[in-house]
């Protein structure tokens, strides 16, 4: 694979676990796709899908699985905790590898306009992909979730991008588009004041005048007795993980703290860690191409 | 390629073009081996190789190319400054992937029984794959070269491990063994006064009292006009670059001079990166697997 996408759809199902396999099943034995991880979530009834594939393959697993999605969900039998709108809720597109984000938008554009036509679905496009600025915010999209769509969309400024003017009748509508990987990454504090964590959360969040691709909030850790910045680096290209851990390092002595570690939950891309070593080795005009990993995935 | 090896064999050829790409030739077009760089050497009259791929395959490959060699390269005639003994002089197997030493052990030894039965070739076992301890260094292993192999092979204590006790009319003889990937990594110091690198360059190598892993001299960027520690890394998962890093931090505290950056030449393994970052961001439980790139190349 020498262009890499990645894919991350959430599709309200997370009960069901002979459907679950049908929608995966799509990303299974394709060239050019692999399925890295599919979690369920009872509670939520809803599952996360994480793929990787070249874009044009990946572009047509996704479509497929939208069609199985479409044929097993009825949105209006459906329950559960997250806040929802669609059959195929959400699908990102992140680029990875040898990709950029304009070309991640393009394909989330195709993937739209296909399944729109294909499967009568209304779709709107958001992040990176959306045609209007207030479609950028996942949450401003989907308010008013399932139930509430049929109203939401007689307003001209919520006329879907594609398909019709109207939901799905079982699947409801879809939000597609571009955006940059999550790192999931945590900073522990020597401390059991929640009040500090908080603080600092706020310094270094973009929200209350912090670095522009951090979001975070102060959580308790109450089995460690310890407090936690806990944060969504949104975009590690520009927001590098060195740079939120030396200002929290910088922060947290105004309050006689410390870090005493940190946490990434879940996938990181090798770029966000090689770029953390980069600067602290202080290498002098290092590429990507000098590691081993990378020459071998050409 | 789930399981992964590099090799980087020695050819003695660095001159005639026409051979070089049919000695490189057994490594291109295969499933599971893929050819990552050649660099030939005029003056040194030497061509070294870097190939990665699964273990039998990249074994089957391997042997491939010693014959093309053994057909190509005549010793009688070779001239050349780099120190050698043989067409294909040495050929290094190093675990990357999956992999361990003691496989890329097992798969030396079978790459040197094959080939000295196929070819009439004698096969020292050398460094991670020596028999016996004096043939853990390759230095040692070649000393007398080409020329004075004949009179080196007649102590018992010299019988090659495979083959026969006698060289190769033309071919020599080969040191086959396994080894951890070399990183060649170097720090820059802000000073040019060249006694001060070697001071440190002293007090970081194995030779001298420093870091088990770890070779090192001091040498002059006359372009810069400071100094460096020049050093191979002959192990990163036992000496981390960032131990040797902090370590010439704090010898070069001793003489009032500091770090201004450094470099890694050629290749490094990801995981010698991540290790690096995971140790400066104190991240707790970091699993490889948690790195994307790695997932896809599963």
């Amino acid at each position: 694979m020498d262009k890499i996408i990645e894919c991350v759809p959430n599709f309200s199902e997370g009960r069901d676990l002979e459907n679950i396999e049908k929608i995966v099943d799509p990303f299974r034995g394709k060239d050019g796709v692999k399925l890295l991880d599919y979690q369920r979530d009872e509670d939520h009834n809803r599952m996360v899908v994480t793929v990787v594939g070249e874009p044009n393959q990946l572009a047509t697993s996704m479509i497929e699985a939208m069609g199985v999605a479409i044929e097993l969900i009825d949105m209006n039998k459906h329950e559960g905790q997250h806040p929802r709108m669609g059959a195929i809720d959400v699908v990102p597109f992140i680029p990875i590898r040898n990709v950029d984000m304009s070309e991640a938008i393009n394909i989330s554009k195709e993937v739209a306009q296909e399944a729109a036509n294909k499967y009568e679905l209304p779709i709107f496009l958001y992040e990176g992909s959306a045609t209007i600025p207030e479609r950028r915010n996942l949450a401003l999209v989907r308010k008013g979730q399932f139930e509430g769509m049929p109203e939401k969309l007689k307003a001209p400024e919520w006329r879907p991008d594609f398909g019709p003017d109207t939901i799905h009748p079982t699947a409801g509508i879809t939000a597609v588009g571009a955006r940059m990987h999550l790192i999931a990454y945590n900073i522990n504090l020597s401390t059991d004041n929640l009040e500090i964590a908080n603080q600092i959360a706020k310094n270094v969040r973009h929200l209350s005048g912090g670095l522009r691709y951090c979001k975070a909030i102060g959580i308790e850790l109450k089995d460690r007795s310890i407090v936690q910045v806990s944060m969504n680096m949104t975009d590690f290209t520009k927001t590098a993980l060195y740079r939120v851990f030396e200002l929290i390092r910088i922060e947290a002595k105004r309050y006689g703290v410390s870090i005493v570690g940190s946490e990434i939950i879940g996938l990181v891309p090798m770029a966000a860690m090689i770029d953390t070593a980069v600067y602290y080795l202080g290498i002098e005009a290092f590429s990507m191409d000098q590691v081993l990993e990378s020459r071998i995935m050409e």
